[in-house]
C-alpha cells in the first residue's frame, strides 16, 4: 500500500533532503529508520529535494508498504528512531497513482531576514544588518510573476534544461524584526530562490534598482544576479497537491498552513 | 556610565541566566565577553532570573562601564564574542538610577505547546500529544488574575519568603498546531509558570477540573499542583520598565513585541 508523509526538519546537520552515499540526508534518515521499523529496504519519493542546510516544514513523501501498518504507530515508531530535528508529522494512506513529486501541482517557499542578530532563529534566518529599501524589493519582486526562464536564478554547476517556472505568489512581509519573502510556483529550479533573495537584497540595499533586476531576469545568465542567500534562512513551507484526476491548478489544496 | 542591554537567548545549553561556578551560564558568558573588550572585571544584573534551559526574547540587564564606549562597536564586539545562541539586540546608555531590577514594573512569559511533534521548535516548546480541552485550562487560569499567595506554584528549595504576585494578564493563544500562554505580572516565583502550565495542561487533560484548580492555589501547597511544564518551552518575553520618578503601572512601557 501506498503512504504520504508529512514531514518537517531542520535541516542546520544535514547534506540536504537526498540521499548520498556518505553524506546525512534527510530521505537517508528516514529511509534508516523504516527499515528498522519493516526489516528491509523502503524507498521514499519526496514532492522537493531541498538543498545541505535547507529546512522544511511541509516536505511531502511517498513509499510503498507491504503490511498493513497501524500508521499511528508507525508513526510514533518513526519519531521516536529519527533525531528529533527531524520529524514525521503526519501519515496517510493514499491511492496508488499519488506521486509526492508529480502530485504536486505547486511549491511554497519561505525566506527569512532578519534585521536585528536573533539567537532564537540563528539556524532559521539570514541577519542583514543593512537597511533595507523594502518598497524598491516589492516593484522588483513585481518582475518575476508568471511565466519566465530563471536561467539568471539557477545555479550554474546545475544540469537542468528547462528552465522555465511560473511564479503565482511572491510577496514580502514586514514585522518589527523580520522580514519575510513567501514565494508560490509551479516548480523551482536549483538554487532559485536563494540568488532571488540574494539579489532582491541588493535591490533593498541600492546597489541594484528594480530596472536592473529585470535586466538580469531578461539576460537569461546566472553571472549577473547578486550572491545566493545563505541557505539556513529557506524553508519549503508547503506542496500543493492536485486532487487526482482533476486539473491541477483548479484544484490545489494548500495542506499545511502553520 | 551606566548601561542597559537588551539580551535575547538559547538557554538550551546553559545552566540559566545567573552565573554559577563551574556552570556556563547567561551572565557569565556575557561577563566574560565584557572582561575580553574592556579588561577588566563587569558585573551584570538581569531583570529576571531564568532557570537552566528557559529562553529569553527580552531579557534586560544593567551594567557599570568607566570609558565612554562606542555602544554600536561595543554591540558588535560583544556579539562577535558570545556564541550564536546569545544575543545583545540593544544598547543603550542610562540614568545611573536605572536597575534592571528594580526598575522593572512588570515581567512577561510565554510558554509554548506543540499539538503535533515539531522539528523546528524542537527546542523552544513543549509536545503535548493528549487531547486538550482549551475553554476549561481558560476558566482555570481566569482564577489567577489578580494578587494571590503562589505558594502553590512554587519550588519546594525555593528561599522566598513573600509568594504574593500580582498577575495582570493571564491568556491561551490557539494556533492551528501551537498553544501559548501569556501571563504578565509585577513578579514571578520559582518555578511558578512552569508549574501552574504544568497544572492547567492536567485540567486541558480532564485531570483536574476548574474547581479543583481554584481549591490548588488557595490551599498554598506545592503538594497539590501538578508537574511542572519542561523548561524548554519557557521565555522570558519582554520586562516592562517604569518611568523612574513616576508611578509604575502607570507608565509601564512594552520595550520588546516581537
Amino acid at each position: 500500500m501506498r503512504l504520504r508523509l508529512l514531514v518537517e526538519y531542520d535541516g542546520t546537520d544535514y547534506a540536504g533532503w537526498q540521499i548520498q552515499k556518505g553524506l546525512r540526508t534527510i530521505q537517508g534518515e528516514i529511509e534508516t529508520a523504516l527499515k528498522i521499523i519493516v526489516k528491509k529496504t523502503v524507498r521514499i519519493t519526496g514532492a522537493g529535494r531541498t538543498d545541505a542546510g535547507v529546512h522544511a516544514r511541509g516536505q511531502i513523501a511517498h513509499l510503498d508498504i507491504d503490511m498493513l501498518q497501524n500508521l499511528k504507530k508507525l508513526q510514533n515508531s518513526l519519531n521516536g528512531i529519527l533525531s528529533s530535528d527531524i520529524c514525521i508529522k503526519e501519515i496517510d494512506r493514499v491511492n496508488d497513482d499519488f506521486h509526492a513529486r508529480y502530485s504536486a501541482a505547486a511549491r511554497e517557499y519561505c525566506y527569512l531576514l532578519t534585521r536585528k542578530p536573533s539567537a532564537l532563529l540563528r539556524n532559521l534566518s539570514w541577519y542583514v544588518p543593512y537597511t533595507l529599501n523594502v518598497k524598491q524589493m516589492r516593484e522588483a519582486t513585481s518582475f518575476i510573476i508568471g511565466k519566465h526562464d530563471f536561467r539568471s536564478f539557477c545555479r550554474v554547476v546545475s544540469t537542468v534544461k528547462n528552465h522555465y517556472c511560473n511564479v503565482q505568489e511572491a510577496k514580502w512581509i514586514e514585522k518589527s524584526e523580520t522580514l519575510k519573502f513567501i514565494i508560490k510556483a509551479n516548480r523551482f529550479i536549483h538554487g532559485m530562490v536563494r540568488a532571488l533573495v540574494g539579489t532582491l537584497v541588493d535591490v533593498g540595499r541600492g546597489k541594484l534598482n528594480g530596472d536592473d533586476f529585470k535586466e538580469i531576469l531578461l539576460t537569461r545568465n546566472r553571472i549577473h544576479a547578486g550572491q545566493s542567500a545563505p541557505a539556513k534562512g529557506l524553508i519549503l513551507e508547503k506542496i500543493y497537491l492536485i486532487k487526482l484526476g482533476f486539473e491541477a491548478n483548479a484544484l490545489a489544496i494548500p495542506i499545511l498552513c502553520l
